[in-house]
């Protein structure tokens, strides 16, 4: 951004905070009925909030029986509820503040992980998220996510910053192996480990490599893409990326393979390329900037040659590509594509041979993720990341896993030709 | 169309119509030059036009080595005109004036039908093609077929009157023992029986079927799809089709089945399927029609439900939509659909589960179609729709062979639910 739209773009945020103050005060006055409304409809869901009053009333067998029964649920979870400001605040600020809420024990759930995954499933189905997510805070979300183009050179390289390179041990910690931050692929597949690997042979089959090619790996991570392709397919691969601890460890784990890797801006490349792969990187790019990676992406591809492209997508109009609480903590900047957007996108530049959708596969990678993250929290890692830090992250992971149990998004990996391929190529699954 | 705009419709044609004599006028005053540029580049193409002046000229075998070399095509093919102004009606009218030229043989081709195939291939993709469908005609061809919507309720059934009632002996003559009238599917078939049994396959395992649930096979040609599901998966199947013969045929070949056929429209279906089907229907909505098709096969389609749509399609933004030749000789108003255009038609309705593109397979089942057409032409048939009709339905799967072999065309099938479905879906290959 120039100097002016960053101008406009700082007002239009804190014009966007006052208003939210406001609102708080406002929502603050009329907490008691609000409050109500959100216990007399939780329990459609199953849900119970022990509120600071009454925490410790157990509920009688027979009101359970009634509850269960009225919503439809097999089960019911509990909530206990430390501050009732929290009802006020998550009408404020939506999943923003149900995270920082759980991350400071506003509230705490009476429950295990799976439960946990269980009660965001219900609530994002659920009238309750609807309280949050109307119309003027829908706009409200447009201003300050999708109008601004938050994904300027300048900017791209912030999320590395902020969340790649946070430090190589707490990745290795919980990710298989092969370090895949990307969704596996468990057709055939019954633990992460599995999963990653099959996801790497699929795209490999995808690719349909032939030894000598030129590879480009748009967003490569710790380069272990590059390095299953380098070493089983002996192709000759190049590694892009916005992370310079990425890279230095992308070095070291391909050393003697057919890999180069740098830090650069793929605005920059310039260069032919036999096939190209891009895993859940374009979810940094913003909308803004998907015609121009796109054309980048025709001009480095070789005429018959093939763009393999995984994405974490939306394919409901009313899920938000932008989640506050994720950009916040976890990933800023990252916005999930529209997948009319993706197809607006690529138009007279490719021709898509194949779009296969595995959403529900991202379940299960963050359901593992989640497993391994909370068995594998050392108090070298508590110590290095922090508590607070340890509860939001786990909670990404959770919310993750309930979104994609309920397929409110999508995993596609799209395989996309310049002019439609003149042989007889068939996607792998 | 009501009336008024049914009138604006018949006077936009006529003022086509009225502008394309007055141009053929003033391409003819400069037939010679063009007649010059038309064999200079087409000799570019390795396409030898053999003028009437000296049809029975040989090219030299130097002036052949000469052509390839310049050519880069790996042989040369021979057309005999028999009439200049052929050229002047293929700049003035595009494929209509190609098709009609060759069924009445002011052109005839030196060759053999495969090499046909060839000279379409190579004309499609030629400057030649782009001096016919420059920006003009483009906008005219916009507005004849695009612009209005010409499959309203009314219309809807012309094609079934102009082409699918001709008598079902012509179909019976070269289609499969299934009378499969779409694409098959060859991944693992090297024949075209085969590969229609195979897409009945793939189309059933991509429904996962259960035993009594009720199907709808929306433009159900003959009903064997629905004898097939019928007989094989235990499913109830209604059949819908736009031809009074197709239904006929379909009660004769389902006896004793679950299975019941109505000649109907679509746009008056109320009631709920578990599976939708629909294989290469859509072709004769209209882009016009899209969003209200899918509006009711959503309506139609159970919460859990999927819809498998088989697409004739388009992905490049310079292939037209609606071929005049084809329009006003086998499909009428048989329309494309855009690939966009059915991206945006399923907005808010449907989640995409798989986008499948096996184009490649329709220049397979073209190229047996015209096998079997050609071998299978009896002198009876013959008398019933004569010599012209033979050439002009031949030409037909000729061009329909050399499109998707350059892949110009494609050919979908799409998995659709619709809300993402819950269980672990893998659409079969």
């Amino acid at each position: 951004m120039n100097f002016l739209v960053e101008l406009v773009y700082i007002i239009t945020v804190g014009a966007i905070r006052a208003y939210k103050s406001i609102e708080f005060g406002i929502i603050k006055l009329f907490s008691g009925p609000i409050n109500n409304y959100i216990l007399r409809n939780s329990e459609k869901l199953a849900i119970v909030f022990h509120v600071p009053q009454n925490v410790n009333s157990e509920i009688s067998a027979k009101e359970e029986a009634r509850i269960l029964e009225e919503s439809n649920y097999p089960s019911i979870l509990h909530v206990k509820i430390n501050n009732l400001s929290i009802f006020s605040r998550i009408l404020n600020q939506g999943s923003l503040a149900m995270a920082e809420g759980y991350s400071n024990s506003t509230w705490e759930f009476m429950g295990s992980d799976d439960q946990l995954v269980e009660l965001f499933s219900r609530l994002i189905d659920s009238k309750i998220y609807q309280l949050y997510y109307h119309p003027i805070n829908r706009f409200l979300h447009y201003l300050e996510f999708q109008a601004f183009n938050l994904q300027t050179s300048k900017r791209a390289f912030q999320v590395a910053d902020k969340h790649y390179d946070m430090g190589n041990d707490l990745f290795e910690s919980y990710l298989d192996p092969w370090m895949q931050y990307s969704c596996g692929y468990w057709a055939r597949a019954d633990n992460l480990n599995d999963s990653q690997l099959h996801k790497l042979e699929l795209i490999a089959k995808k690719l349909d490599l032939k030894p000598g090619m030129r590879v480009l790996d748009m967003g490569c991570g710790w380069g272990t893409l590059c390095k299953y392709l380098a070493e089983n397919y002996g192709v000759e691969c190049v590694g892009l990326t916005v992370s310079k601890e990425g890279a230095k460890y992308a070095e070291k784990v391909c050393t003697g393979l057919n890999t180069k890797f740098r830090v650069q801006d793929y605005r920059d490349l310039n260069e032919k390329f036999d096939r190209i792969v891009s895993i859940e990187c374009i979810e940094h790019l913003g909308h803004h900037n998907y015609r121009t990676f796109f054309e980048i992406m025709h001009k480095c591809l070789k005429n018959d040659g093939i763009f393999l492209i995984q994405i974490f997508g939306v394919n409901h109009i009313e899920t938000p590509l932008v989640d506050p609480f994720m950009h916040k903590y976890i990933l800023p900047n990252a916005s999930f594509p529209y997948y009319l957007d993706v197809a607006k996108s690529i138009e007279d530049l490719f021709v898509i041979e194949d779009w296969h959708n595995f959403g529900l596969d991202f379940a299960k990678t963050a359901n593992a993720w989640r497993r391994n993250f909370q068995d594998n929290w050392t108090s070298q890692l508590g110590q290095k990341y922090g508590e607070k830090f340890f509860r939001l992250y786990k909670l990404f992971i959770i919310i993750t896993e309930a979104t994609f149990k309920l397929r409110k998004m999508q995993l596609w990996q799209l395989v996309l030709s310049k002019d439609g391929l003149k042989w007889e190529y068939r996607a792998a699954r």
